[in-house]
């Protein structure tokens, strides 16, 4: 059971330690975390990280090959071929291709969504379908081979999902009980139906910059294809 | 606002990373992760990552001090005692004192429970008594200026938690809403009361050599102490 989490300079931390914690108890499991390079590696949350492999030394054929979000390092992200490629090359053999919150912009950015009913982080919803994908309002979404989440913490019960669609809900039920997930949110804020709407529009105002840039790549992106897309149709 | 979370070689990942998450969304907070040296650090989950600052260059007065938990990191940590006199000595003016899972174990070593009510991992819950803690069965609790969460996910509820009571409801529900926390474990076995008896036994049993370690050291400290307690009573 070979599970590779791909990471890049900025990514949101807990978008994939949340399902790493969870797949570290999974027997037999082996988990690479892949980046360009093994030098250390920022995260959005202060602390930097050492990936366990390189783009040259990560396994060829993952059985999950897993894509975290990011803010403004997603944008990078979706720009960067080298990660791209990588990604695309994993993705031809790999049991699984998956992601929580913004790496399912990757995963669009990629190619690998088109037509595949998905999710991604509530802020970013609408564009999953500027990919192609098929944009389903769930935690977490499972179409074929393709399994998404939501934003962040998602990431827990997507991972313990998948585990259990893969491994049996007994096996995922352990991870359940050793990392003690019984959640009980203090407050009810979690999603823009719960939240106030003040809170929903600090949010939406202190990721304008964000949003702007995303719908700036995505529209340059969708101009550059469009005339393939009109060839390919007539 | 200045945040030190005190981590150790093979800290549990997401007993730290779900409060600093949480916590990288809160205006205005300075968070240092903090460890002996900042060399890379193996934590519990093929992870390594750099601490940001050492016990040399942390800061001495944190608003928050917050030490996460582990399993064999744990048993080494509570019995290290740079460690321990690191977590004293910034304890001395910190205006909170803070753990999640086993983490409390180290604060209880480092002779800060003592007669605070507090929680930890299920699994070790009842040993919070050998270090004079009073065990209270909640996802946090919160006695005086210590706070403390559950096990390993309980680390999000208890950040949340925490940067209400600090900087008010209103700012930790935009955290809330940033990670999307809205939990939806896709089972229902988090905690002893919920999962089958099966799935305690299993964890209890690949956990056995732990348990037996920490009741070994608790046994040792108990007999070095109680000279010294008998002494007081007299």
């Amino acid at each position: 059971m070979k599970i590779q989490i791909v990471v890049y300079p900025d990514v949101t931390a807990l978008d994939f330690v949340g399902p790493l914690q969870i797949w570290t108890a999974w027997p037999g499991a082996e988990i690479e975390v892949v980046a360009e390079t093994t030098d250390p590696l920022p995260t959005d949350s202060v602390m930097s990280i050492i990936p366990t492999h390189s783009y040259q030394t990560a396994a060829m054929a993952p059985d999950i090959l897993f894509i975290p979000g990011g803010a403004e390092g997603n944008l990078r992200a979706i720009q960067n071929d080298a990660l791209l490629v990588f990604v695309r090359s994993r993705a031809e053999a790999a049991k699984w291709i998956t992601s929580v919150c913004t790496g399912a912009l990757i995963l669009g950015a990629a190619g690998l969504l088109k037509g595949y009913r998905c999710t991604t982080h509530w802020l970013v919803f609408d564009h999953l379908k500027g990919f192609g994908g098929i944009p389903v309002a769930e935690r977490w979404v499972i179409d074929r081979n393709r399994a998404t989440g939501g934003g962040v913490t998602a990431g827990i019960d997507f991972g313990l999902r998948l585990m259990g669609e893969i491994a049996g809900r007994e096996t995922a039920e352990a991870a359940q009980l050793v990392v003690e997930y019984a959640p009980k949110p203090p407050f009810d804020s979690g999603s823009p139906e719960n939240a106030r709407n003040e809170t929903c529009d600090s949010i939406r105002a202190a990721l304008s910059d964000y949003l702007r840039t995303l719908e700036g790549i995505m529209e340059a992106e969708s101009a550059r294809l469009a005339p393939m897309t009109t060839r390919d149709e007539v």
